[in-house]
């Protein structure tokens, strides 16, 4: 089974907890992030994770790791378009790593925190048995809706649609990368700016940690629409195919659907129209290349498989 | 370097992100959770992993698993008489796992956060590329004040107060542990119950996760005190050595710092004098053994080495 369906499975399982008493759920798993209720209070709480052999390869420096971790999540905080509260960090260290390591690992957590404006109010470190296990990072972090009050959910997409993205894409998929993994730039500001020029016309949004198709698609699904991609309008390099493009995970941009034209560029960063809205086709995902239609639907890059 | 030095070094740098901007933070990094205040509420919040090879062994029902990744974030919550809010979980797979334990073990947290009240909502899978690469379930927890306002943390024993304990004590330790260590029962009702009847005699408290030593040891460092246990007070099976029973790890009893004698149970569960808090001296943690005082400051289980 593809990790998607499972986790799929698992959500819509775990979704029924909304009411098992604690906090009361407002927006339940399955979006970027989830929202409670605590005391009168919104609070938005999500987690993510970066694993050795996976996020990337033993001799990458632990604190550019550290921030890979952080920044994950902060993006997940853009997505719905919130303000980082706080974050806890759960680290599992490789037997016998050196303690100069773990404070690299540690004071990069920390430099994120400040770089971000989140504190780390917390965090467990246990070690493996064996030093060949991978390390991981888990970070959970907690945010609060923006200025406006509003927290844009993946779905409430409506047919036509426009598909626009911020930045640019396809760096994640080249074998270098780019170094751009390492250098997530959680797009909060963009977000904010979006949710105060666009008001109403914002309909869905979501960040692009797995590719643009996989992350429009979840954007259709939850909408029950499908979406089209127009590969011309891509902003990418144009030497790249567009299956890379559309393909390319851990981008972190932004995605995200409106009515009318978006603002040219938010925070100082680019905006560009890539694709619309569509009733419910059988191809979620569907990509124009020189008038074809490609069904785009499993493109895209499965976490861990 | 011992794992609790490398901690506390990480957790002092921590305490100053306490003013990085974000969440305004109350209680910093190094009690069993942190406060923040969020838009004038107050937020718990705290994370604990669980390592296959560390925590439990390959074979142990993943359900089981599961739960006890969840029970130790509860009792972290009780330690500070709180409340569960919600909680997140990020999964670790090793390559290959067969999808119907991927179940079991989602399951098993469905099934805790029911038991627990705190509804699971959110959540991310990795998988490992090595199928011998060890299982890691994060779990990070959010909580509020209980009824009376009151969070209890870990700093605030006085010079003379008693040093009590819920439960038993010693089973943890066992070679077969009882199967205790995978059935924690975080004392959550026994810690609120503490609050209201002790009112302001309740000076700190803490779950004993690493052995009573090492956690009535984190008490006195916490209030500049250190702690005097009488081995002969200790509620455990005698046939038990004495160092066994202040070193046994995943117990998840409460031990807390109380002024006057506490109930003789709270919750259905028996309260012990253990022992009392005395001024600081070279060794934080001391046990009397037939009048005779023994060093116990290194007893105890350090998680993961």
């Amino acid at each position: 089974m593809r990790e998607s369906a499972l986790i799929g499975e698992i959500v819509r399982a775990n979704a029924q907890l909304a009411s098992c008493g604690g906090a009361h759920v407002v927006i339940p798993p399955g979006d970027d992030m989830a929202e409670v209720r605590l005391g009168g209070n919104r609070m938005l709480i999500a987690t993510d994770q970066v694993v050795e052999g996976r996020h990337w390869t033993r001799g990458t420096p632990l604190a550019a790791v550290a921030r890979k971790a952080m920044a994950r999540n902060v993006s997940d905080v853009a997505a719905m378009a919130a303000v980082p509260s706080c974050a806890v960090a759960a680290v599992t260290l490789p037997a016998g790593l050196p303690d100069a390591d773990v404070r690299a690992l540690a004071e990069g957590l920390r430099a994120a925190a400040q770089e971000f404006r989140c504190p780390l109010v917390g965090g467990d470190i246990a070690t493996h048995a064996d030093a060949a296990a991978p390390l991981v990072v888990s970070v959970a972090i907690t945010a609060e809706p923006g200025p406006s009050g509003r927290v844009v959910t993946r779905s409430g997409a409506k047919d036509g649609d426009l598909l626009c993205v911020t930045g640019t894409l396809g760096d994640g998929w080249r074998p270098d990368g780019g170094g751009r993994h390492l250098a997530i730039r959680p797009r909060i500001f963009e977000a904010l700016e979006l949710v105060a020029r666009l008001g109403d016309r914002l309909h869905a949004m979501i960040d692009v940690s797995d590719g643009l198709a996989t992350d429009a698609g979840h954007l259709a699904d939850a909408s029950r629409l499908s979406v089209e991609i127009d590969a011309a309008r891509l902003p990418a390099d144009p030497a790249l195919p567009w299956q890379h493009v559309v393909g390319a995970g851990e981008e972190h941009e932004l995605a995200f659907a409106c009515t009318g034209q978006p603002p040219a560029s938010v925070a100082g960063t680019p905006v560009t129209v890539v694709g619309r809205f569509v009733p419910r086709a059988e191809a979620r995902c569907m990509v124009l290349v020189g008038g074809v239609r490609h069904d785009a639907s499993n493109l895209g890059w499965e976490h861990g498989r």
